[in-house]
């Protein structure tokens, strides 16, 4: 990280999103351009959703002479004011380089790095409103949990963005709670991003008209292409190197790899294994079950990643990496796909009613996920290729009990 | 397992050993010679180091007019008469074809299979007891965890024994905690056995007189050569299948792969790895971060196998084995070693202070096992390689806090 650059321009960029996951990244990245200011411009703008809010009374920045402190304010204007998002991620200070813009074809304007961190049922709606409004030459990262599976195959939402935006995308996962990042807690992260050829200022295998087309495929094989723009060479290249750059903290550890199909998957798959410990758990099995189903879990994701996107096993991103099996182990310790597995066994209930009654209207991931990795594996005769995901979905069903799961997984 | 064996003897299995670890593993190997009696003589004989013991009055053999019940008696007339180890597995009931028997001269006569489940520091002087005692072609498994770790590398206790009997002898491990498989709580276990080549019917790449010899490379590089005396033909082979028949139960999952070395190692290892786990947990860092460590951990113990045991990364166990992860997760979970260094730091003592009050003079394996495999490391030059071991070892000496780790294997 010289001081000195020797590039013309710097990377301007954008978090698209302020949850509190949300947050916590764009804090991250407005401390590393503030300090990195050859390669990146200082301020970093935040999309945020704007709403009325009020400053509680509890909060530190509660004063009630302060205009601020009267009635209804618009989210940004607190966050702009405060440097706190006193609604999403109350108690953290946000670096005051980092700016809430209501505006999201204003926030993303000349960004070169747009950084996605929002609920993925809005990333086509978002993506739509700033489609040809960004630099042609931008690239992405996504910090959405997960993968879009259906009967064709798994489809990842960096894609989904890449695809709409006609950009590059990678993706950012690991074992992350957001409140925890944000209070520095240490934990680590991967980024996976195959650097465009075009970017990567080495020749591309074969010559430009290849590899200025970036392709995407499916899990049923399927391509679609996007010409990319290459990025000027007045800025710094997007790579490996840039990105650690722009996410690596000292309590926030970053490995990049290539294997964005990996890094989305993991987040997505890991949560179906989450509810098979839950239910062993639940049944008093002790810890060398829970393990064993764990490791089962692991080798499964391996399998389907083997399976239906080659380059993850050849970049160990399931057994390796924070988005693999750090993340894997977190969410079997304390993910709520887990606790409410473990619930549903100890209450003798299924877990749709556990989810009403414990998860305040919101939703489990690992059940929806396990239904539609079903589905896929059906449609392709592999159900019995992977015993463990095909026994969550009977078990969701009702049509096995999780007793049974040892002899159904024996081989 | 056809019930028509074509093979004109049977192997007879020894278990030598009887904690609760050995009675567990001779209750599994009992219960399936009992099912496979082409393969195996029904009766297994354990042997048992003899000692007085009384039927305590809570016991369900109690019965105060039963002559076993007065006074002292054997521990192997008690084993024989109410199959049950009252000592050091208490309710469990053993199989009646399970035979105690306090010679062990005598309990390895004519077995073809030796099963070897006793505490380490034992494992020299009981096979100097039975040395040309044996038959010349028996094949050994080692159900002893860990390995022995000096300056000039690690030695398994497998090699141990094999070395010492001039027989070939494999490892058993896994994510095992012996009262829970006792009480047949579902479990997987790894069998590292790489077949002789003069047992696997399957020409050796160079014939004869290579084949028959048993070469042992110890992390220095240093060969040690046994002859070995091939199986004869009448037996069935000593394989990986035979041995997953041999040990697998419904309620015992086993995998077999050729990585002895690894299938060791990792037993050992991750102690070092649940040190650094409670210290971390004990700072109340959270999930996230417990989970950096694992697989931080598990990325040192992969490259310790790959850097000093080329076999190891082949196979994979450590990823993808219950000897590896899956022991690892269990181990970081709720064994002594993390549980000791939480104390530690929770309670702002040394370990070796929590080691003394916690475990009722018992020793952890885990600060042991750091020192050992840091002089090691040190003596190759290697520590910087390793820097969650060598911040392991640095802790334990004091020199260094775990507040530190983060930042000193950051990369």
């Amino acid at each position: 990280m010289s001081s000195v650059s020797h590039y013309l321009r710097k990377h301007k960029v954008t978090v698209v999103g302020s949850g509190n996951w949300g947050c916590a990244i764009a804090k991250i990245i407005a401390e590393n351009t503030a300090s990195n200011p050859s390669l990146f411009e200082q301020d970093v703008q935040m999309w945020v959703f704007e709403e009325k809010v009020e400053i509680p009374k509890d909060s530190r920045h509660y004063d009630p002479s302060s205009p601020l402190c009267q009635g209804q304010q618009n989210l940004t204007d607190v966050i702009n004011q405060t440097h706190e998002n006193v609604k999403y991620l109350p108690g953290i200070t946000l670096p005051s380089n980092l700016k809430a813009n209501p505006s999201i074809v204003d926030a993303v304007k000349d960004s070169t790095i747009l950084v996605f961190n929002l609920p993925h049922q809005f990333i086509v709606r978002t993506c739509e409103q700033i489609k040809g409004k960004i630099l042609p030459y931008a690239r992405g990262i996504s910090c959405i949990k997960g993968v879009d599976v259906n009967e064709e195959g798994a489809h990842l939402f960096s894609e989904t963005i890449g695809n709409t935006l006609g950009i590059y995308c990678g993706a950012l996962s690991g074992a992350n709670i957001a409140n925890e990042v944000a209070r520095e807690k240490w934990s680590e992260s991967t980024i996976g991003y195959d650097t465009p050829h075009l970017d990567s200022k080495v020749p591309a295998p074969s010559e430009s008209s290849t590899a200025d087309v970036f392709e995407h495929k499916d899990v049923s094989g399927q391509y679609s292409k996007t010409k990319l723009q290459p990025l000027p060479n007045e800025y710094p290249p997007v790579n490996h190197e840039t990105l650690k750059t722009l996410f690596h903290r000292p309590y926030f550890h970053i490995r990049v790899n290539s294997d964005v199909a990996g890094v989305s998957l993991a987040g997505a798959l890991k949560n179906i294994v989450a509810l098979a410990a839950g239910w062993v758990d639940g049944l008093g099995w002790g810890d060398n079950a829970k393990a064993a189903i764990m490791r089962v879990g692991l080798l499964e994701m391996v399998k389907f990643g083997e399976r239906f996107f080659g380059a993850t096993i050849q970049n160990r991103t399931f057994t390796d990496e924070s988005a693999g099996v750090a993340d894997l182990i977190t969410s079997c310790s304390s993910g709520r796909n887990f606790r409410c597995a473990k619930l549903s066994v100890q209450r003798k209930q299924h877990i749709s009613e556990i989810e009403k009654t414990e998860l305040n209207g919101q939703s489990l991931q690992g059940t929806l996920t396990a239904i539609e990795v079903n589905r896929f594996l059906k449609k392709q005769g592999m159900e019995s290729d992977f015993p463990l995901f095909t026994a969550c979905y009977h078990i969701l069903q009702g049509t096995m009990q999780p007793e049974v799961i040892p002899s159904y997984i024996e081989r």
